[in-house]
């Protein structure tokens, strides 16, 4: 099953330690105290949101920061994910 | 009876397990946990809303989660739907 | 006596079972349970509103379903209406 | 004394039952009833209000249904008047 | 000391009954239970107030109604004004 | 140690009385029952700010009167300042 | 581990006293007490926010004052960090 973001929505992944997401990234156990960084498992199109242009600027895979209590929580196929706005996206970590 | 959105606006059904909706969508019995998944079973025109112009990315029988507490319930002929706008559709499950 | 909603404004009314309306709609007894459904007894210019182009897109004598807590109820010749935004007009009943 | 309202303000006055007006509208009982429904006695200029073109749409004497709560009361030589903006007048009552 | 407002706003004072402003506009008693009411004693350049151009529609010695609560209230050598925007302005009282 | 504001940020000082600030105004007495009042020392460069255009119309060593709550106070050097938006400034004082 | 921050936000660390930070910037310990200053560590790249065009006028390195509660923390590799929008930073510090 698969997620596909409208507009400048982004799904996104809590990372578990030690856990290979489906996307094949390996976290390390300092990850578990993070609670507000995820992986980009999907990007939505952008385009005109609100009357505005957005590009996006992150893609599959990133790892980024995210504002808290930000987004909407889904739970799909008994993975959890998190679709946020990409304005709730603060940082790519690298 | 049918419901022509205006606007933006989308109509949806909430999915039961087992029951085949109207416009034929056979669901599983994991989508008796999931309340905001829906199917669309009406989409309103687009055009300007608020002063923007909105192209409507979903159409008729598309799966889609929708931001909680989002829309208005409206009971029709013993069916329940819910009106909500495309913005409010944070994703389509494929 | 007439009311001639200003702007995107429209007049509603509601629908009571079994009741012929002034604009001689008649409806059946399932209405009574449906508060958000109405009948359109007058619509405004449309034009700008806050700025933005507005064109009327109900038209006397639809049946339509609006947003909950919306609008202004005013009594008019023992007859209630309520005075509603177009923007506050959800979908309409075919 | 006058009142000359600046922008899109409309100065509007209750419909007292049996009571002559100013502007010589005679009112019947059946008003007293009608809290939101007063007469206009005074109009501003339109032109451009927070950055939008304002055409005015009402003029003296007008029967106007008004949104509750909308508005100053102000007290002028004994008269009470309520100073709205014209976006806050729902419907000219003919 | 003279004020000179920013912008859109306007320094008015309230009228006490009997006594003399410094402008020289002697008020009658009535003007005690007129708290909305006010002199303009100085009046802002306007030009582009928050990204959109303002007229100032009101001079120096004009009578006016404001907002209710509007404004900022300051006392300058003794004597108490309130600096109000225009658009808190609802009408000057001719 | 020197601020420099952004955008249209203004940073004042309150006028204690019979102290000379830095920027070398002399304030009498009367200074100590006006907290709304003072100086200013040091002005942003404006530009675009939230999208808009905004000069900046006040100067190092103006007398200000600001908004009641504005701005956030700040301790450099052991003396204290407020940061304001040029837009909390209501009017220079002459 | 890198934090590129998005759009118009910018990473800033709260300076502690006699603490060498990563940028080499060494502080006095008067600095202990102004929770509000901090140094800039990362700065996004600008450009459309919000439909509105955004220059960045911080740059790593510069010591800050930013607004009272604005801004996300975030703990990386045991630093702390604090990524706020530029339009929080109130005034630069030199």
């Amino acid at each position: 099953m698969n997620l596909k973001p409208l507009g400048d929505r982004v799904v996104i992944q809590h990372l578990e330690a030690e856990e290979k997401t489906k996307s094949g990234i390996i976290l390390t156990g300092a990850a578990k105290e993070k609670p507000q960084e995820a992986v980009v498992v999907a990007v939505g199109p952008g385009g005109i949101v609100d009357g505005e242009k957005v590009e996006m600027q992150v893609k599959e895979g990133d790892k980024v920061i995210y504002s808290k209590y930000a987004g909407t929580e889904v739970t799909i196929d008994k993975e959890e994910y998190v679709i946020v706005k990409q304005s709730d996206i603060l940082a790519i970590v690298e």
